[in-house]
């Protein structure tokens, strides 16, 4: 049997083993930070009768520009961060936010850059640094897993990155990244300012997005997903708001019909429910709230968070309580960071469930 | 206003302009080889509601490894190339063979390794390099735009790539490739031989596919598309068949989840009517013959065409009559080869429409 060693394969990936962690299926999934409220009957009705629509016409190649999809995602945009002012022609989707990243390295990114990264983060930005031959250097957080303005642009001057990303609110650890951080970043550098607001929905109600920094700032990115807060992990929807020189550079790269007209009809339809795809989210911001508040009560504490996740430290052996919950049938995931494990805010029931068998692990130090 | 070049994109990126050629809406397109019979509405049906039953599950991520629809493109395979014996695990998708492309030359392309090619040929071979960072090596073919076995030896002897290309029939020519070529490139080169059969459904029946040469060629790798054969341009699903460590290293180098639970949906669905489906490739391979039957009275020639269209020849100046066409409402392709157009073959109507537009244009030499 072949093996992969057997293959001229490159370099940088020999002696590396396939991303295969098993997909489990289990009673209360809470490891992935899905939105585990799915998506309400009439707006997958509509949903679907978009893609009915859209199938009278597969056997066309999609619309390269996936105009309306941007126009949707534009006018949501401005709705929700009123004074953007964002045009259809700053707007811009892939196949999931990890598509657009890949995408923005392959632009800007590449042999001889670098990215400034803030671990802990979101792991793919690293993975697809490297995938990019993109050098991904690692900057130091402020305690809590803050980065304050005074941070960010020490470690720019320190580190001279061709862009920096910001996760925010960052995943794992849900810790929000002011404003001030933002800027502070951009002022500091010549290159790009990079920020991934996967879980912008789930900040506290008023908390402006870093899309209301884009007027005038024509080298600052802000990604967002329709995964979270949309419900739509299985959809695959990731885009971005910049400068329409950006949004240029990026069709350099992108692969010609890169998005399917399934999707493009998808996105759209779910976009046209957005109040009632957000009133799902308040929900969820409910359950993160009461995770926080329910915690120290079993000997754990929660970071602040504004993400839909809560991480929380405080086990003696976060592997073994892990498993305890997976023995109870909840999933929830173990990113090795020391005494802690993050948690999914998921349904009233689904957090119940959480809590009632952390309370069983009996794991806190 | 912010232009491309006041921002830091890569440097081999600088000074091009975006890909943005008009999405000309028109009465007859037949320029970018769709199968423009549409999808039966007996399929399409099944499709929107495989699609329907996936909605309902949208809000979790979809299965990673795409493992039905794996198994639906072996089965597919199998029933088509006798013998070919694949099992699910010598399969991959993406979202487009592009993506496929991209990914097994993220695998084992890159900087410091190189393509052969065969030009005219698929344009995007050499893009998707270029993006890449893989060198893109131009081989020589012999009359008639034929590759024999002794010219791919001798080109792999003379620039000594890490990756051979070949597309199988040739795209925009239409040319066969004959298996003892496959076979002759496989023994030449300790490298990987890429089989591009976008278009291999057209061919003649009985022709084998390079499928049949898959058993104990750990290096031979050969792409389909849905788009073609199974009129899914729109839905963006392209497909490999190789041996199980290759698609081990397209799992190192793919973005999670990046096939849809719409797009395997859709997939699954369409490939349990292949049988329908390829009754209307019968129909388009009759409207190519025909094409190539009727260009001789209007004072020009066909290429001999494995695939669902035609290069044809003779005209004293192809973008003349390639506006004359359009203004006739029929979109054909003017691809730059001197003396030459393509046009997709359509269905009867499309096919007459054309002919009897090229008829008034009067462009032979």
């Amino acid at each position: 049997m072949t093996s992969l060693d057997d293959l001229p394969i490159r370099d940088n990936l020999r002696g590396l083993s396939p991303y295969g962690a098993p997909q489990k299926h289990v009673r209360v999934a809470l490891n992935v930070n899905e939105n585990t409220h799915g998506v309400p009957a009439d707006v997958a009705d509509d949903i679907v009768a978009s893609i009915a629509a859209a199938i009278s016409q597969i056997h066309r190649y999609p619309d390269r520009e996936f105009t309306e999809l941007r126009e949707s995602l534009a006018g949501y945009l401005n709705e929700e961060s009123a004074g953007a002012g964002l045009s259809a022609e700053q707007l811009w989707a892939a196949n999931g936010s990890n598509e657009v990243i890949q995408q923005i390295l392959q632009a800007f990114g590449g042999p001889g850059r670098s990215i400034l990264g803030f671990p802990p983060t979101y792991s793919m930005h690293s993975i697809i640094a490297s995938g990019t031959d993109t050098a991904y250097i690692t900057g130091q957080r402020d305690a809590e897993y803050r980065i304050s303005p005074e941070t960010v642009v020490r470690e720019i001057a320190r580190t001279e990155p061709d862009i920096v990303f910001l996760c925010a609110p960052n995943n794992p650890t849900g810790t929000p990244v002011g404003l001030d951080t933002i800027e502070a970043a951009y002022d500091a550098t010549r290159g790009l300012v990079f920020v991934d607001e996967a879980y912008a929905e789930f900040m506290p109600t008023g908390t402006p997005s870093a899309v209301t920094l884009l007027p005038g700032r024509e080298r600052l990115l802000v990604s967002r997903t329709m995964s979270k807060a949309f419900a739509f992990a299985g959809a695959r929807v990731g885009y971005l708001a910049a400068d329409p020189a950006v949004i240029d550079a990026l069709r350099l790269v992108r692969l010609p019909y890169h998005l399917s007209a399934l999707t493009q009809a998808a996105a759209v339809a779910a976009l046209r429910h957005s109040a009632e795809m957000l009133a799902r989210v308040d929900e969820i911001k409910e359950q993160r709230d009461r995770i926080i508040a329910e915690l120290p009560a079993l000997g754990y504490s929660g970071w602040e968070s504004h993400a839909n996740f809560v991480l929380f430290g405080g086990l003696k052996d976060p592997h073994a309580t892990w498993q305890r919950l997976l023995d109870e049938d909840v999933l929830i995931r173990d990113l090795g960071i020391p005494g802690t494990l993050r948690v999914t805010a998921g349904t009233e029931e689904e957090t119940t469930a959480f809590l009632d068998a952390l309370a069983r692990a009996d794991g806190a130090e």
